[in-house]
């Protein structure tokens, strides 16, 4: 079976569904645009570990195994999770697969991690090589501040081009047929397209949205080609987390290439806090976009007001050594179709 | 089609092939046991750049184009990258998919990453979803060092169950159909195993062997388990790199689980340097198996001395923070069935 089609482009023939889902953040964003609709919501940053990285670790674990549970299964049901977060040598995710004893492939795409594990869950599922498939992705704010820019006592501000990462672990279980308590029954993976490194030459760490637009308006452009899809074909398309700044910069981008997303996009970075919550470009992270999908997006398909999404969560692959060096933001973005099936 | 075998063995039907293969190592690794063997030396640690950093993503660039050309073919004929390395946020990787531009999907697993980067990348080529397909694992002894131990210009010396992390850049090209020039007509990738994570409680940061071993004979077990094939159906079981310590550990832990390894093992790590090189227990780093398999192992298997080996990158998935923070080492082993086909 030939499931190739264009040059980066892959179809999922069987249409893997997104059985269930299930997200867990802390009270920012639960006080934010979604609030309500997460699964979990953490008392404190440290969830009552010792450390904000342990923490975060048991916030990945309690999404995943909510995820699997809702889905009337057991761990030992799930034959491969898929998931990355943003700390170094991805111990969020390491660690978290340890305490699950489920087979596990670790990514690092960073705030691209969730279409990134969509992707290659499906493959396995679409496959027919292994199912269900857990694919999940975090991050934590006071994990993400102290590696990447400053130690938290500082109490550094942030310039308006920030974007506060977001303390939250998302997971979807992909499956090839129906699960004892199935939370989603319409939602189906029907192809993805894999992201391409695009760097324009943004340096400025704290305008990642600006450094990411011109990649996921990249994969946006290469999906249609691919496809043949207009883009008033897709009821949604979502970007992970360009922010405020970013999510202009993305619909002048594709503009600029006679596409109008105008009333057809949303960006979860741009939508999760509130305004007067005063989050700078809004929320960014590897967990942003999982949360906003595990909560919000799939419901909106499983109700049928969205038939076709593309879904793109986009990362900003630099370092803080890269970026000391003198290096500019490499970004990608890879697409995931989610559609509505009967 | 169900290509699914017991609880984590996929079976790949269609045995995607091995088209080409390239190694860029050091002078340290062509000094070493398989030396003459690898297509690239570097004249001295930072190639030319500016950074040990910007060293090893030339090293990686250089080999996976090597791996391109040889076969044929140009970098817009490859459809994907699957790829990994030891820094911080992928950096090379990263680095090297915007200079190369090739589709590009980033794994972390550390020492595991060229089990992995196989391992997904043959589902890419024998699900139908795109050929030919890069696989590439890259490690550094600069990089590494400063970023994982000590500053180098402490002069740090190791203790004797330390490993010396390789230099060294790995990339295998993976096909579903004859290229212009194949370097390998005869090996095909048949089956992988996906790791779990395993942590018997090491702490010792230079005692990774180890912590490997234990993963390592666990989904050496788990392949048999699923597929039914005895030990003596494998020519040569090969581990990334356990080092001499982890090797032993490796061959006892497999004795008592009365699996019978000696005359048919090798370990990268524990193989690649000579004696009087006096790099304690053996080398280590993603890019070790990389390298052996791409200049030696691959080799064996076309020239029929090897029908059929399991081939178990290994990694050993900590980071400095979670060391500082007390946690033991968690470690995985992905297995990759190499066979030879006539």
């Amino acid at each position: 079976m030939n499931r190739r089609i264009g040059d980066r482009t892959l179809l999922f023939r069987t249409e893997p569904r997104v059985v269930s889902a299930a997200a867990a953040v802390a009270k920012n964003e639960d006080a934010g645009t979604y609030g309500g609709r997460f699964d979990v919501v953490l008392e404190d940053d440290k969830f009552g570990e010792e450390s904000f990285e342990r923490a975060e670790c048991k916030m990945f674990c309690t999404a995943a195994k909510l995820a699997v549970e809702k889905a009337g299964l057991s761990l030992h049901h799930v034959r491969a999770m898929l998931a990355g977060d943003l700390l170094n040598q991805l111990i969020t995710a390491n660690y978290a697969a340890r305490e699950l004893g489920i087979p596990y492939l670790g990514l690092y795409g960073a705030c691209s991690t969730m279409s990134e594990s969509l992707l290659l869950g499906s493959l396995l599922v679409d496959g027919g090589y292994c199912s269900p498939v857990l694919c999940c992705a975090s991050s934590h704010f006071s994990t993400a501040e102290r590696q990447y820019r400053f130690p938290l006592e500082m109490g550094t501000t942030a310039p308006p081009t920030a974007q506060h990462t977001v303390t939250g672990a998302g997971a979807l279980l992909l499956s090839d047929a129906e699960t004892p308590h199935s939370v989603f029954s319409h939602v189906a993976v029907t192809a993805a397209t894999i992201g391409r490194v695009v760097d324009l030459g943004i340096t400025d760490m704290n305008n990642m949205g600006a450094a990411m637009a011109p990649a996921c308006c990249d994969t946006i452009l290469a999906h249609l080609d691919d496809t043949g899809y207009s883009a008033d074909e897709f009821d949604l398309f979502v970007s992970g987390d360009l922010g405020v700044f970013g999510s202009e910069m993305l619909l002048d981008l594709a503009k600029k290439a006679d596409l109008d997303l105008d009333g057809r996009y949303l960006d979860c970075g741009a939508s999760i806090y509130k305004t007067e919550q005063n989050f700078s470009c809004g929320g960014s992270g590897a967990g942003c976009s999982a949360v906003v999908l595990a909560s919000e997006l799939l419901s909106r398909i499983e109700r049928n007001e969205v038939r076709r999404m593309l879904f793109l969560a986009t990362g900003a692959l630099m370092s803080p050594t890269s970026g000391m060096q003198g290096e500019s933001i490499p970004a990608i973005a890879h697409a995931i179709v989610l559609e509505r099936r009967d």
